[in-house]
């Protein structure tokens, strides 16, 4: 058996390495376009920052070390430039030499990866414009900045882009970040990214939202970004992390079908249209194991896995890729920002049916000190109960909570599940009611009939005059420190005995600070003759659509 | 309705606010011995150790906030003396006016607790002995402290025990654990829990396994903790955590059932012999969720669970109670150990198959600072795969992986499923391939066939004569730094060249550092012609078994 794979860091190391463990004789050789192998490319930011400092941690295992432990054939600085699949060949050029020769395959593995989008805009091409995928591209970004850079635009507030913003600022440099939509951080929802844009803001980085680079203009000092708006705004470095793009042209060209985003196609078993030729990491289309639909998704997870199995299928083992459900994490000054599995806006886009809860919880129990809240969103079927998606923002524990859903999605977990979990409880790690446990108390609230609730965003949805009458159960100084505009305020505890200050004939939409207390006077009004319904999350929540909708 | 609740703590209170939230009308009667309601008992160690400043904070709510907020009739200081089944009351006794009088119940909830252990040891009611359950044990311990303590014996090295062991070594309090098992944390398996018994050590504190207290003599200066072994412990504070007995004096004198272990027996939905009486809490017997039989589990988490579904059927709901997994976590001078599930030795005790592997990795991507070792025990059924146990000792990220395998449990998950987890990954959270996914790795290479494995302790059961040829495959510096006798040294990247070096008539167990190594060296090895097995988790979990028997 001999296996070509194209491509060295995640999918195809991964790869490589997995066929050596399966077989001690096969014929194993791996072709990368660059001078490195399995590098650590989430890490390249924190270098640019120098929270990692050296360099060679950046490099999992050298191209020596990765052959000689597994016996591979690793040729770096080597680009494959065509496959022939009749005669199962590929044209490799030596980068180095300018040589070019044909290998032989039995199996081709294909994990070339994806390539930063660079869109045909004026002068993207000029000096000081980059993108950041590898080590080479972050030793030229770190170059310019020792060199001395006083103004940097970020253009894209994905993941990257926004991690590369906090190591610019704790460099003491002036940042800009553009994005065109009217959010940071795309892949969550929007009101869920408002503590990420205010953390922003106060780290004084410049946030221009709803924008769009038209042309970089070179000027004496570096250059000019000029934005939609016709605004100018000067710098000495851009860097572009407005997505990827796959690397499809190798399949393209052999025939192999991609998919609408350019993604190569793949069975369930990774393999392309060609059974001698398999496809994994960034360069592919994947199912979306929530909605099983096909997607991308370039995530570095599900690349080393898609290595392994693979490498099993090569060696007549069926294993299945089960699909991706987009768990992704992102650090920025000390907040974390997490999701797993479908969005509101996917599932909209998809006329999925579900419903959502926003609780506030802290990580751990209040009365231990340095607790730090959070707001988890956890999305779900409305039938079955079953968890769809989650997202989460705040300080510590943020992390956890979301492995536990990504888990609870896996396993096709109901939010009636969430609501039994057994998790670890002292006090410095979590609570007897876990995060967990309080959204699976509000969720399956909602879908008993016991606890019925309206979203902010549905609440404000609705024409003025139409609106329930809206009751704030906060105290007297909560309320007076800040409320929805229209809101009365009868505290929780005096709300027995001030029933008669409400209206009967009207629906009573009643919130709180996050929303538990607003739970029990739902409950008390239901009971006494009223109709109540809860804002789900409270004032906390109305206030990240209020910051959104500014 | 008239409901009386026995007991305003965890199980208790939440039966109480779950109850009035079911039902406006409901009379809720919350009859508690004690001053407090709802207390945090598990921070009362973080307390004396002043860790928490503000005792008010571990008043998670008043008496009289509980009273108003869910219309409750709380009576504190007051004792249940009897329970008349046949006439649906209970006699309670007003500690405060020493009155005495008759409550009627339509359904009554039994939510005692537990109270820990006191045995018939001479001196146990000497002054300065204590237990720890409630804020007054806890101001009695602190008061004492306070006054000037020089050396404090901890009898128990249970959670509890160890919590307050951290506290006292804190305030700079000479502390010496006496603990009758030949390990600390009885539940976790022995070899789990090495990095707590050195980090006890490496903190001062004197520590004495195998040991128990057979007596307590008053001296002029406090008093003498005399040992079985014969040895003497000068003290002026002993505190006892050597574990709890249900409060069941009610029950059985109601004619009650109760377990073995002396746990008021309830069915699923958590009511007892009698259809009108439920009991939730420390004080019942529980369905182990994982071996299904009865066992007693006094966590908050559970006991705040049980008392919502005692609620719930009271009302009509027929909601069940899963059992309880026994998930529980110790902080302990920066170290985590962590559990879930059944431990080997009580797999053992039952006589359940099981195999287990272990995994060291570190809790975040190692190219990116700070990243802390953890060990990871996965204990799993060797038919189906699935999941039975977990445990965990490090540093950062024990308790995220602990979660993460507590549901897995819950979700009836394989080893197989572990590989496939889809976990959050930036380099300051995890990594592309997680600690979850190694130890799935691991346990499914093993089922499949694919890693033969052998454990620690088996290989060293067996009589020396019989053990394989034992083959370390780290490095040069690394074996001259320390290895397990009789083991022989040949590199991994040094070993399909000396091959001939090895033996072709005798199994061969390889290890390495933390067994990722080791497997691809039995991978050569197996596929060379040789029998080859490595030794789980490599030398990393032979210091832990080395430890543990020294």
């Amino acid at each position: 058996m001999k296996i070509v794979i194209i491509g060295g860091v995640a999918g195809g190391a991964s790869a490589a390495a997995r066929a050596r463990r399966l077989s001690e004789d096969a014929e194993i050789v791996l072709v990368e376009r660059g001078p490195d192998v399995s590098f650590a490319n989430c890490g390249l930011p924190y270098y640019i920052g120098e929270k990692i400092t050296d360099r060679d941690k950046l490099l999992i295992v050298t191209p020596e070390r990765l052959a000689d432990r597994f016996k591979l054939d690793v040729r770096v600085r080597s680009s494959v430039e065509a496959i022939d699949r009749e005669a199962r060949t590929v044209r490799i050029l030596d980068l180095e030499s300018g040589r070019e020769y044909v290998e032989s395959y039995d199996r081709l593995v294909l994990a070339p990866g994806a390539a930063p989008l660079r869109p045909p805009i004026p002068g993207i091409d000029s000096p000081g414009v980059f993108t950041l995928r590898n080590l080479q591209d972050m030793d030229r970004i770190k170059a310019a900045i020792d060199e001395g850079v006083k103004q940097v635009v970020v253009v894209g507030a994905g993941f990257i882009g926004l991690e590369l913003v906090e190591n610019l600022v704790g460099l003491g440099v002036s940042t800009t970040v553009v994005e065109l939509q009217d959010q940071v951080l795309p892949p969550l929802d929007k009101e869920m990214t408002t503590p990420l844009a205010e953390k922003l803001t106060s780290q004084g980085v410049s946030l221009l939202l709803g924008e769009a680079a038209e042309s970089f203009e070179p000027t004496d000092d570096g250059l000019v970004v000029r934005l939609k708006s016709g605004r100018g705004l000067p710098a000495q470095l851009v860097v572009l992390g407005i997505g990827v793009r796959p690397e499809n042209k190798l399949a393209v060209d052999a025939g192999l079908s991609v998919g609408p985003r350019g993604g190569i196609q793949v069975d369930e078993h990774l393999r392309t249209d060609d059974p001698h030729i398999y496809a994994v990491g960034d360069a592919i289309e994947v199912r979306d194991f929530v909605l099983g639909q096909p997607t991308q998704a370039p995530l570095a997870g599900p690349a080393n896995r898609q290595g392994r199995i693979a490498a099993d299928n090569i060696f007549g083992r069926a294993v299945k890729y089960r699909g991706t459900q987009g768990t992704a994490i992102l650090g920025l000054f000390g907040l974390t920002a997490a999701m797993t599995g479908s969005s509101e806006k996917t599932l909209q886009r998809n006329n999925r049916t579900f419903q959502t809860v926003y609780v506030h919880p802290t990580d751990h129990a209040g009365y231990y000190p340095s607790a730090e809240q959070m707001t988890l969103k956890l999305i779900f079927d409305p039938e079955s109960g079953r968890v769809l998606g989650a997202q989460g923002v705040g300080g510590s524990g943020v992390d956890k909570r979301i492995d536990v859903l990504a888990v609870s999605i896996q396993a096709g977990m109901t939010v009636f599940d969430l609501e039994e979990m057994e998790l670890a409880y002292a006090p410095q790690y979590g609570s007897a009611k876990d995060p967990i446990n309080m959204a699976g108390f509000v969720a399956a609230g909602l879908l008993r009939g016991d606890h019925p609730q309206i979203d902010v965003a549905s609440l404000f949805e609705t024409p003025l005059a139409d609106r329930p009458f809206l009751l704030d159960v906060r105290t007297v100084d909560e309320f007076a420190a800040g409320h929805i505009p229209e809101a009365t305020n009868v505290p929780l505890d005096d709300l027995r005995s001030r029933l008669d200050e409400l209206p009967r004939d009207r629906q009573i939409a009643v919130y709180c600070q996050v929303g538990q207390r607003g739970y029990l006077a739902t409950r008390i009004l239901n009971q006494s003759g009223f109709t109540a319904i809860n804002v789900s999350g409270g004032y906390k929540t109305y206030k990240l659509w209020n910051f959104a909708e500014t």
